[in-house]
């Protein structure tokens, strides 16, 4: 059976494991936190290829950025990552096959193989974390654009600037549904700027009025949010996974989004393909194009 | 060459003509007013295909409604059209093969292979009419979902409930973009109830500053709606087509979309297939699927 390297890249720790052709971890999953320069990545990405490459058949990445059409390399800039990251060379990086996805890709992947949405053609995976990532799959196929950028879901929930989000743009989705959405409408709402997403989570366990109301608005704009995504696509079901998304009630969403859309009824569901979904989907990506693009 | 008998239906008017493996219509075009019901529907359908089918490979229809992905039915309501329209057995009406598909579909086909889009492996065709249709090209292929209602641009412009879509749900991106958008955005901004869409289109030809204004920001909302459609699909371009599109400045609009979007640049167009787009698409995809649904 064939084995993967892989490396799971955020902006804060670098992951790595070695992964077999039925998306199993196999090894022991080694974690560091991500280096401040370009060059210091680049050498612990070396000196863990070096150890291991031997070892397997295949090297896997899933990254933050978006990841070109070709596998290879990250197009444009990353958020809290060294500013030259994707400047990364990752094919010379090993003389084994290398390939590369954008983690939120990777994640809706090995949901797509192994976990929430198997057996689905059409799915939108978003990950609720402090940001919001996407992973769309359409007929069994990664949606990846022109160049490699589709899934961004950076679309409008009010068009009268209201919050700026983080990409810069004002209203995206991504600044209503994310932890960081969370926080701000729980300060609107409070009116207290010292307000944490910790005491929304809290408050609703304990069933306080107001935290209540914070959380309810958000996990609203969350449906409001997967309402035009179910009519532009009309999708299996989605996936939603990240930190925050083991607090959504996936039930209630599911029945408001589907007495509003205009398409036909879909599903949501919880992801199940783990914390290493990202690796273990880079793994299974790797395989299915047989690594060929090293 | 081989030759289909097309109709394009929708809820006032039923057009037929032949149309050649090019494109080409090679017929006169047959103008009937839409039959309010059923069986007169039916029966106008019967009678021209009696009269032309033995003249031709393929019975082709661009018509109003999702149409499932076997390309032989509708998938439940449509608008103006028969309440039971729906229901309509399509490969019954004809020994030949019958391919059906919905009306934006079909035109956002023409301009992929015919039109604006040609070359483009990826776009996202907006007709702005009375209402707003969506037709996306995803990899050289239509973007269907898992029962072929994909393409509905009925996702939120605000989440705070100004304006009743049509679609019964709250304000989506069709009824601001929209020819009935610009009219409610005209009535708003100068708080006539009588002003009209004609009168917006006189204002900005002599540059009237209140329909200027309101011109500019029923624009703005069509340009917002299509920055989300940029950063989910990362799309080649994008084709405006349909009564309301001539008026836009495609210009403005991509330097503002580019100017925000997180993904790749992407292009403008104004649609070019023509106003027998529907039909052209709906012959052109029944060719390349062999007319093998018959």
């Amino acid at each position: 059976m064939k084995k993967a390297l892989t490396f799971d890249v955020g902006g804060t720790k670098i992951y790595s494991a070695i992964i077999n052709e039925n998306g199993e971890i196999i090894s022991e999953i080694e974690k560091n936190s991500t280096p401040n320069t370009f060059d210091e990545i680049k050498s612990l990405f070396e000196q863990i290829i070096k150890k291991y490459e031997n070892e397997v058949d295949v090297i896997a990445f899933s990254t933050c950025g978006a990841v070109n059409n070709q596998n290879n390399g990250i197009l444009g800039s990353t958020g809290n990552i060294a500013k030259d990251y994707p400047k990364m060379q990752f094919k010379s990086l090993s003389s084994k096959p290398v390939y590369v996805e954008n983690d939120a890709n990777c994640a809706a992947w090995a949901e797509h193989i192994t976990g929430a949405s198997k057996g689905c053609a059409n799915s939108v995976m978003l990950t609720l974390g402090t940001g919001v990532g996407g992973g769309i799959i359409v007929d069994n196929k990664l949606l990846k654009g022109k160049n490699g950028a589709a899934g961004e879901m950076h679309f409008k929930m009010y068009c009268d600037k209201r919050r700026k989000c983080t990409c810069g743009a004002w209203d995206c989705f991504e600044i209503y549904a994310s932890g960081k959405g969370l926080k701000i409408t729980a300060e609107e709402i409070s009116k207290n700027q010292n307000i944490t997403t910790y005491d929304v989570i809290d408050g609703i366990k304990s069933n306080d009025e107001l935290m209540v109301k914070i959380f309810n608005r958000w996990q609203s704009d969350i449906t409001q949010g997967i309402i035009g995504l179910a009519n532009i696509f009309d999708p299996d079901c989605f996936v939603l996974s990240g930190s925050m998304a083991e607090f959504v009630d996936t039930k209630k969403i599911e029945k408001n989004v589907n007495d509003e859309i205009v398409t036909t009824p879909t599903k949501i569901f919880k992801a199940q393909a783990g914390n290493y979904a990202g690796m273990i989907g880079a793994a299974l990506l790797a395989f299915s194009k047989g690594g060929c693009l090293g």
